[in-house]
């Protein structure tokens, strides 16, 4: 009998499932929707539902469950702590307690981007790196740092939030405060960005699409949020002597578009240290959160499985 | 007999040796002239001998030595890698090695704005604090970093590197970057910036004291210094989720001055993570980078001193 962490990614629209070797290779994974308006039991009632039918499409034997999920978590009590409006009864929720009751191994809670780091640090773009930044540029910005090898949260957990630091202009955020990364790097951004030069309204991808066709409004967007990513890891660099980033979310998959964009802005003022900075887009697509959560789990537990 | 350790600061007019008990209270200090323009054997000699007049005056034993020096330092060899052109033949000088070959005892070597904050937090305001940004706001602007109570200094020993990161402006810096912290905080940048607005030609000391004294343009350059403290600190808090901050340098001696204005934009835009930032000018004075040195040599040395 194989032995296997299960990795879960519990996202505002969809629920991925991953069932990992303790290599971190996924063996199988699932995807069902987030019931994110029928409030925290049912969420945590689908994720279970959907290990269970991984479960029982095998014989393995199943050793803990590591969970990633948006929003503000306590890691160190498996309990969700800030949640956006769209979650209904999550902020508060005891994840891994509800995960422990219903299948009896030990749970773990991350915050989504710090799985994604995990993931990525264990079996993706940087994987066996000591020191990286991570950011997610999705709907919002997110950031994680790897710091000697191991997550770096802070002392309320609440570091990495790069998407909210203030040098990056004037417009305002939608957390209240003004000029910080997310108002050029997001995806709503993006689309906010051009439906301000061009009047139209597009998605972050269709303005990725009118970038690739020549629109130089399109191109214009994607070269300022190329060069807020860059100036968010000069600023790194400079704090942290990070000399790895590595780029996911949404806006990432355009990559042949922002890469090259982050590359001349970084190209154009390197880091003062002298040392290069490698920025790198991730390498394990959708299963990075649920990898990274399951990387957790294997990392702490310590029972050593014999196949 | 009792023992101490000798912290050794090597500025560039004077060097400062403060013998330390190994509670790090300074048992009796020294300060000499630095040959700096004799070389790297000529500086360390005038140290050694201030650490020899020291201990003459004493029967104390000596344990270990600390050596804190401006420039990029190798604290791992205990060399210098890079330093100012006022320094003949000091980088590459192996300092630690010169040490010990003339005091028999270890010998270690810091940056100096990192022995600061081993200063600071071991004997001065941070003491005891597990998680603290220090910046220096002298003729440059340096910073150092104290992650979950050990200095952080990255994988290439340049972490920390604040008076270099963008985002605050465009003004031409002295490396050659543009719009970096220290165009606006740094003592030089405060003098440039008031000879701007006035064509009066005065040191950044005595700016503060014609901000004392009423004069706005004074006060506006003192206020643009304190807010561009604070966007550092927003950005170190975002980032690493530190909650301390210490602040030491000739420009912090102006701290009823600058203290404000950091906290007035710190009120006006506060850490988006919602934990307030305490943020505390030095408390060693100008012991703090030879008590820090000492406070170094002091946790590599594993001999436990019998009084």
């Amino acid at each position: 009998m194989t032995c296997v962490v299960a990795g879960v990614d519990i996202g505002g629209t969809k629920t991925r499932v991953a069932l990992c070797a303790p290599d971190l290779t996924v063996v199988d994974r699932l995807e069902v929707p987030t019931p994110a308006a029928a409030g925290g039991t049912a969420m945590v009632g689908a994720a279970l539902d959907a290990v269970g039918q991984l479960l029982g499409r095998g014989d393995a034997r199943l050793l803990g469950v590591g969970v990633g999920a948006a929003g503000v978590v306590d890691a160190r009590t498996g309990r969700i702590l800030v949640a956006s409006d769209s979650f209904r009864d999550w902020a508060g929720f005891g994840v891994t307690a509800a995960v422990e009751a219903a299948l009896g191994v030990p749970a773990f809670l991350d915050n989504d981007v710090n799985a994604f780091l995990r993931g990525e640090a264990a079996a993706g773009a940087v994987a066996g790196e000591r020191q990286v930044l991570a950011m997610t540029l999705g709907t919002g910005v997110g950031g994680a740092l790897w710091l000697d090898g191991t997550l770096y949260d802070g002392p309320h957990g609440a570091a990495g939030e790069i998407g909210h630091i203030p040098g990056f202009g004037g417009l305002p955020c939608t957390c209240g405060g003004r000029g910080h990364l997310e108002t050029l790097a997001s995806g709503r951004a993006i689309a906010a960005r051009y439906g301000e030069r061009t009047g139209r309204d597009l998605s972050a991808r269709e303005v990725a699409d009118a970038a690739a066709a020549g629109d130089p409004q399109a191109r214009a967007v994607y070269e300022d949020a190329g060069a807020a990513v860059a100036r968010a890891i000069l600023v790194t660099a400079g704090l942290l002597d990070v000399t790895t980033v590595v780029i996911g979310g949404g806006v990432s998959r355009s990559w042949a578009l922002l890469g090259p964009s982050v590359e001349r802005a970084l190209a154009a003022e390197p880091p003062v240290s002298g040392h290069p900075v490698r920025v790198l887009p991730a390498g394990l697509g959708g299963d990075a959160v649920a990898v990274g959560a399951a990387a957790r789990a294997r990392a702490e537990l310590t029972e050593i499985c014999e196949a």
